[in-house]
C-alpha cells in the first residue's frame, strides 16, 4: 500500500521507521511518500496560513498550498484523500478494516485553527480520533495509519496477528501470565498450569466476559451471548 | 510537568521534539524522561517477553522488567502510572483536563499480546485511545500525551489557545475562510466580509449547530440549546 502524507511536519513521520511498520517498509509491503505542504505555497514568504475572514483569534490554513499538495500527491498515488479533523466521524476498527483494502491512501494533516472550507471539495473522508483536542492532525494520523497498516497481509508476523481475532469478537482481553510462576508473592492461576486446554479456554472466556461487563458495558450489551457463555456466567437458559 | 515514558521504542518519542510540544520543551515547561524497558530486564539475553502460561499464540511482556522500570521512573517522578491498553476507559478531553493538573505523569506502553496481569497493581489508571487496535502502546501514548500537554499553561501560544474555547461548548467548528477571497470559483460568504460582528457571531453559531447536528447527533443531543440557538434554528420557544 502506498501512503501519502501531507503535513507541515514531515519529520514526525519517522516514527514509522521503527518496530512493526518499519519492518513492513523494509519488506516493501508499505511505501510512504511524505509531502511538506510548505513546499507547495506560492506565497513569497512561504506562508501557509492567514487570518480568518470575519475575525477571530488563530490562523487558518490557506487553500492554495493544500490543494496543490493534494494534486502533487495524486500524481503518483491516485487514492482517497482522508482528512484528520474534529468534525469527522470517530475512527474505529471497522473503518480501519475498510481502508486497509485500498491500494493507496492520502492523509492530510491540518494545523492552526483549521483549514479553509473550500479545501473540503478535494477531501473524500474526514475522521476524528476521539473527543479530545490535539496540537495537530499528525497526532491523529499516526495511530490511524498504524491501525490500518497492521491489517495489511504480511505486515504483522505470525505471532503478532493473534490479537486481531481475540478482539474481533467484541470482548476485552482475558488476563495473561508469563514466567516467573511467582512474582511479588503472586502465583499464576492454577488452571493455566493444568494443561487442560478446554478448561483453560472456558476460564479465559469467562474472564473476558466479566472484564468486558465490568469495564465496557457499551461493548457488553452488543454481545450475543452463546449458550456456553450463559452457562459460564451462571445465567439460566430460557 | 515531568513526563516519564516507559517503552521498548524510545526513538518514537522524538516526535515531541517538533512543533508546539518541541517549543514547550525548549522553554522548560515540559520535561521528558524516556526509559527503555529493555534496559531493566534481568534476563541474560535482554529478553522482555515470554510465552503465555496456558498456551496461545503471541508473547506476553514479563512482569520483572516493567515493574523495575516503573520503580526507576518513580525515583525522579513520583507520579501516577498510566497504562495505554485496550481494556481501559476511552480517553477524552475531560480526562486530558484532569491529568493536565498533575505535576508529573508516568506512561507505560505495552507491546506484544499484553502485559503480565501481575503488573496491574503498579498501574494507577488505564486508558484506551478508541475502539481500534494498534501495533503498540506508543501509538496511543503519543496523542494522549499531546492532548494533555497542550492544556498546560504556557504550552500553547496566544493564537493557538483559541480552539479550546470553541470546542468546550460541545459543538463542532464552524467553517473557516482565509485569503484569497475567491478560490477555484468559490467566494468567501458575504457575511464574513460585512464587518458586522454580531451577525458574524450568529452565523458561525448556526453553522456550528447545524454541522454538529448533521455529523455528531451524539454530541448534539447533549447540548442545552439557548433561547438564541432556538431562534437561529427556527425552533419555536415553548
Amino acid at each position: 500500500m502506498k501512503i501519502s502524507i501531507l503535513t507541515l511536519f514531515p519529520e514526525m513521520f519517522s516514527i514509522f521507521n521503527h518496530s512493526i511498520i518499519g519492518r513492513a517498509q523494509e519488506n516493501n509491503i508499505i511505501n510512504f511518500d511524505i509531502f511538506n505542504i510548505r513546499d507547495y505555497t506560492l506565497s513569497k514568504h512561504k506562508k501557509v496560513d492567514d487570518y480568518p475572514y470575519g475575525g477571530g483569534a488563530g490562523m487558518v490554513m490557506a487553500p492554495q498550498p493544500i490543494v496543490d499538495t493534494i494534486k502533487a500527491a495524486k500524481e503518483t498515488n491516485n487514492a482517497k484523500v482522508i482528512f484528520l479533523g474534529p468534525r469527522g466521524k470517530t475512527f474505529n476498527q471497522e473503518v480501519a478494516k475498510e481502508l486497509s483494502k485500498e491500494e493507496g491512501l492520502i492523509f492530510l494533516c491540518g494545523h492552526y485553527e483549521g483549514i479553509d472550507e473550500r479545501v473540503y471539495k478535494h477531501i473524500d473522508m474526514e475522521f476524528s480520533l476521539g473527543d479530545f483536542i490535539l496540537t495537530g492532525g499528525e497526532m491523529a494520523a499516526i495511530p490511524v495509519i498504524d491501525s490500518i497498516l497492521r491489517l495489511i497481509p504480511g505486515v504483522l508476523g505470525k505471532e503478532e496477528s493473534f490479537m486481531e481475532e481475540s478482539f474481533s469478537d467484541g470482548l476485552l482481553e482475558y488476563p495473561q501470565y508469563t514466567r516467573p510462576h511467582e512474582f511479588e508473592g503472586e502465583s499464576v492461576p492454577d488452571i493455566l498450569l493444568s494443561g487442560h486446554h478446554e478448561n483453560i479456554r472456558k476460564w479465559r472466556r469467562l474472564q473476558s466476559l466479566n472484564i468486558t461487563k465490568q469495564r465496557r458495558s457499551d461493548l457488553y450489551k452488543n454481545i450475543n451471548l452463546t449458550k456456553e457463555d450463559k452457562k459460564l456466567l451462571g445465567i439460566k437458559n430460557k
